[in-house]
């Protein structure tokens, strides 16, 4: 495996030098429309392509810099994260891909922006920061798309982070995961809103990685899904192009419920939803019925992502008093 | 569609001349492997085969008379159904396709001895019972089989109630119906027992008929559901057959969150369960966890239908204090 991950790596990097300390920034990215399930998990290619849309302002900032003769040091928020804790070696094993020699070891910074309170994952936009700084570290001049396919290896979605605004990761067809990578979708769309609606932030009892691999293994449903994935990333980048809110909102949700389909019909089950997540949904449906043009999508977890125009955001936050609303792009 | 019911009828029933007051009793059933997805509506032809487990002592008693030059008269539970009530509406239906004549009527008495807490669905022992209660009437001398196709007329789920215990209802594969019929799974298992979990019992916010039809329509995951419900229901069959309870509890589960998932997955969203219903599976998968081997179903409603054997039975009733226990089999 860290072979054929090395393998990749060399096909993109066209060094292995460090050059200064290096400094790299991304944001947290939400799937409008899923990526689950991967075709090869040694090069994390997804069985499907995935659309998202990007946080500014919550996201990650890391440093790096390359030290001869000592051990990696990897530091989470200003702490100094143990060297066997599993956030440090996920890290330890990613920076193997890039190491200039076996003596010697990266300090690394990182510093999440994300609130823990917005139940929102961290490695999307860790790995893509990491990605930027070890760019900036050796000084590649990699461009995004390139650089995406390194993040990719860290974690699928990181493949998303690099890009402000809507990203496309486009599955790809090559077994040697050269053309799974992401770029920007240039649209912007002012009057969009994102609330995140915490209901849990406690630790995930199944992990995405391992959730999405048990259902392509031991889910029946799952058979449909990625076509259904793939019409509805079409549905959703034509509402984009058409800012036709209505039909982005009802592909994201049914988007993100069938994926939580696929989870609930696996053997043993995946639900990730606690009772309070099948209470805000209800709450929902509730005021869609009234005629507010609200809509939700959820990733691996029970807190919910809810989205709705800006018009409609002073409802939402009377209905729901603890959501944190975004707005992804400049007003 | 009445003509279509009735010549299916006519291929039947021997004759249209009642004979006496006919009476007729049958119990509810809880399907292990579910009906959920007709390919004929007129017929109530299933997608899929199923298979039930009857609850003895909860069900419908039903009483019928012809009376010349008399409009029908429906009593519930003694009160008299209103004549353009729903309750009464699908039964005069269903009663058309039996009538001597269009003059006279049918005073029908029908008990439910299915407790209201119990959230179980009470049409499948109604309209098998009805069919009995026809047979009695018209002196039809049907064997049960052949009441079973009738049955299926007025509730998919009806064909599986003509029987105790274990029954399997033959999708069937003939575009007329005439080979869509229950027949019981001649199979005891009197340790087997069924918790009945209330959790809400006001009305439905989607009849299950709406339901399985929106979701056949809207659902893409759906087109893998006959397949997967023919193997669980194999499954189940031979679980039965080597009284392998674990077998029995993981298949009718993953079933029924596979059904559900369905529903999940449908446009506009089909959720039936709420927020107490994902307490209670957490609360099962966390015994389960534990070391009890309980397991569990659901129907198209928000409460919950426990498996277990009966020497878990004080643990279940002592972890649901609310539940109601059934054997299914004499003891």
């Amino acid at each position: 495996m860290k072979n054929t991950q090395r393998n990749f790596v060399d096909h993109i990097i066209p060094h292995r030098i460090p050059k200064q300390k290096g400094v790299g920034k991304a944001p947290v990215n939400i799937a409008l429309s899923k990526y689950w399930g991967k075709r090869n998990v040694d090069l994390n290619l997804p069985t499907n392509s995935s659309l998202s849309i990007s946080l500014p302002g919550l996201g990650t900032e890391t440093q790096i810099e390359w030290i001869e003769n000592q051990s990696d040091q990897i530091y989470l928020n200003e702490t100094k994260m143990a060297f066997d804790s599993s956030f440090a070696q996920r890290i330890r094993i990613f920076l193997d891909l890039f190491r200039p020699s076996p003596k010697g070891g990266f300090i690394v910074n990182t510093v999440n922006s994300v609130p823990t309170a917005a139940g929102l994952a961290s490695s999307a936009s860790g790995y893509a920061a990491l990605v930027l700084a070890l760019n900036d570290c050796f000084q590649w001049g990699l461009p995004l798309k390139r650089l995406s396919l390194l993040a990719r290896l860290g974690s699928g979605s990181a493949s998303r982070s690099l890009y402000e605004g809507f990203a496309l990761w486009h599955k790809g067809q090559l077994d040697n995961g050269m053309d799974s990578y992401a770029e920007k979708i240039d649209q912007a769309w002012p009057e969009l809103c994102i609330g995140l609606l915490e209901i849990d932030i406690s630790t995930k009892p199944i992990s995405s990685t391992k959730g999405m691999q048990n259902t392509v293994n031991h889910c029946e449903l799952y058979q449909a899904w990625p076509d259904k994935a793939e019409a509805d990333l079409q549905k959703i980048h034509r509402a984009i192009q058409d800012k036709n809110f209505q039909q982005l909102g009802q592909t994201a949700e049914n988007n993100a419920l069938a994926m939580h389909a696929t989870m609930i019909a696996t053997w043993p089950p995946i639900l990730y939803w606690q009772p309070e997540s099948v209470a805000a949904m209800h709450k929902i449906w509730q005021l869609r019925n009234d005629g507010c043009n609200v809509y939700f999508t959820m990733d691996a977890g029970p807190n919910l992502k809810l989205l709705f125009l800006k018009q409609d955001a002073t409802v939402i936050q009377t209905h729901f008093p603890s959501i944190k609303i975004i707005q992804p792009f400049p007003q």
